[in-house]
């Protein structure tokens, strides 16, 4: 097991990455004073809500059972995890157990950020997509009909515990979606990263342990060290949201589901390289390179067929739009994502009309 | 106009106390950078919204009107401001305005502290029980079936503008509900507050404006200072909740709304002297000058009658719950409230049997 640290001060946590570590009652303990409940979903909880409960102990566990995917994320799941929370009568010293993937983390992390004005709470993220990415760095939220983790709370864990195991049983399809995010952590941050995800991909692809043990480690690293320096995502955090602005446009207008948020994610980042490129900001050849890698992980590189209109619209409910105006995350070169508030809107029409294609 | 400070470092926000104070400009201005909305409910909205909307000058603003009473502090009213927000394309650097009671500032506060995780607001209270109590520490929340405020946020505002113009078309009864909260000030922090009160008590009942602004000032010195020791109530805060215990399952039993919060809360601080004297902590005396202030005001003195186990089971979600354990705030001595763990639940029993006499 490999521990790294959250650099939060008073609120800094430890991320533990290793092989069947989530039935270590020793990561839990130190967290549980009162009783404490556990978050899953109808797929996880047959594979992995026995370990978990046996790790807590003689502690009183409440425990609730969400449906699988992105249409979970809403309210009414929310209040069935409130109304589970006080039937137990848990209080505010208990602790919550978020255990699935990022739709798991960011319900029941907002669960928890706003039970009784916030409990504790432990991330055991089950898909790549939420080890490398959705359990690090305290953003929580539900979807509203109208955009994507609209209403949500800064909630960060106070530890998460990464278990790669839980990727064997990991459908191809999921697997695939969570590298998105790790070529985003490439792409956005750290191009020598991204050589070593161009020469590694066959091997992530086959889930070599090894090859995806360094991938979840080295995109935790990358997270945590811009959450460390921009926790609420007033300035330099924004560059994690590279591809989302396109990415949270396609989950909505198909409706949160059809498209995995790692397949949305990877067809935004092709788009914004595009944007990119017509910008000046990135050459060609770049773009070409993210848009290869992106193919050989086996994720759409193309966005489905939307109007413009809806296009636009989507992009301008953009939590990072600032005066009523959008701001796009480009790339200035590979590794060094931007926030940018000064985009030609035409640059953005041209990329919604090459999207079509 | 009188400015107070709520010392909370680089989150620290004044408190400006005056009449005619809501309308101007100069109060709004230092935190507007986008565009803003106005949560208010029908009947603040045709008294005050258009000073209000006036005051934000040229912004663009939204407004939204809920319902008044307890009953719209639920996720449907909540869910209706979110839709308004996004409609509106309120951004992060949108400013929220809550412009009414206790009601429209913990929702307009929650939907403020969750809305893309989080924007700026400012709280107007214009009834007395928020000029004195709710709308200072940051408390925001809505209420669920099984209790109240159960779901909520700590979410600071940036100002609190609190006009005391405002209380002059208050009715009588709302009036009265806030000088609970005046009073509960006195009794469980500030001996010297209680005898002014036991004074002054008739003008503030016939509305002398020097005496509800000193009774306004004096409340939100008091609270101040403990929201700036203890932000989130992990310690001395907890005092504050003195009489919220037994007047919270009050308002639950009832369903929100026969009983207005401060009622619920005169009841229930008769409640909580009285359990203080059972406890042998306070004169049977001091518990009668509690009572009989109390009566002064206007408010309930007893509470409703409910069945001893529905007491027991509202009680035991209680917030201040820790470890499975009810705790009460009870007075040792007058102006001197503790939170204790250990009360024999034999006095409490007693104290509930009292109640229904």
């Amino acid at each position: 097991m490999e521990s790294l640290s959250v650099a939060l001060g008073s609120r800094s946590y430890p991320i533990h990455i290793g092989a069947g570590i989530l039935g270590r009652a020793d990561l839990y303990a130190p967290y549980l004073a009162g009783s404490a409940a556990i978050v899953t979903n109808s797929v996880v909880a047959p594979l992995y809500l026995e370990r978990a409960r046996k790790a807590l102990g003689a502690a009183r566990v409440c425990e609730v059972v969400v449906d699988d995917g992105e249409q979970a994320k809403g309210w009414s799941a929310l209040d069935r995890i409130f109304d589970a929370f006080l039937g137990a009568r848990l209080g505010r010293d208990g602790l919550v157990i978020a255990l699935g993937g990022g739709v798991v983390g960011d319900l029941a992390g907002f669960a928890a950020a706003t039970y009784q004005r916030g409990v504790s709470f432990i991330q055991v993220p089950t898909t790549l997509l939420a080890q490398v990415d959705s359990s690090v760095g305290g953003k929580t939220a539900i979807n509203h009909a109208r955009g994507k983790n609209m209403i949500g709370a800064f909630h960060q864990p106070c530890a998460v515990i990464a278990d790669l195991e839980t990727l064997d049983t990991l459908p191809d399809r999921e697997l695939r979606a969570g590298l998105a995010e790790v070529i985003k952590h490439g792409v956005a941050l750290d191009a020598a990263f991204l050589d070593w995800l161009e020469r590694d991909m066959d091997r992530l692809v086959a889930r070599d342990r090894e090859a995806l043990a360094y991938a979840v480690r080295r995109s935790c690293e990358l997270k945590a060290a811009i959450v460390a320096e921009d926790e609420r995502e007033t300035g330099v955090r924004a560059v994690l949201n590279f591809g989302h602005t396109f990415g949270h446009a396609i989950e909505t207008a198909t409706g949160f589901g059809p498209w995995l948020h790692g397949e949305a994610v990877a067809a935004g980042m092709v788009m914004a390289a595009g944007l990119s490129t017509r910008a000046g900001l990135l050459a060609p050849a770049d773009a070409a390179r993210i848009e290869a890698l992106i193919r050989r992980a086996g994720l759409p590189t193309r966005a489905p067929s939307l109007a413009p209109e809806l296009w636009r619209s989507l992009i301008a409910v953009d939590k990072k739009s600032a005066s009523g105006r959008v701001r796009f995350v480009l790339l200035h070169g590979l590794g060094r994502a931007k926030l940018e508030s000064a985009v030609d809107g035409r640059l953005v029409d041209e990329t919604i009309a090459a999207a079509a294609q």
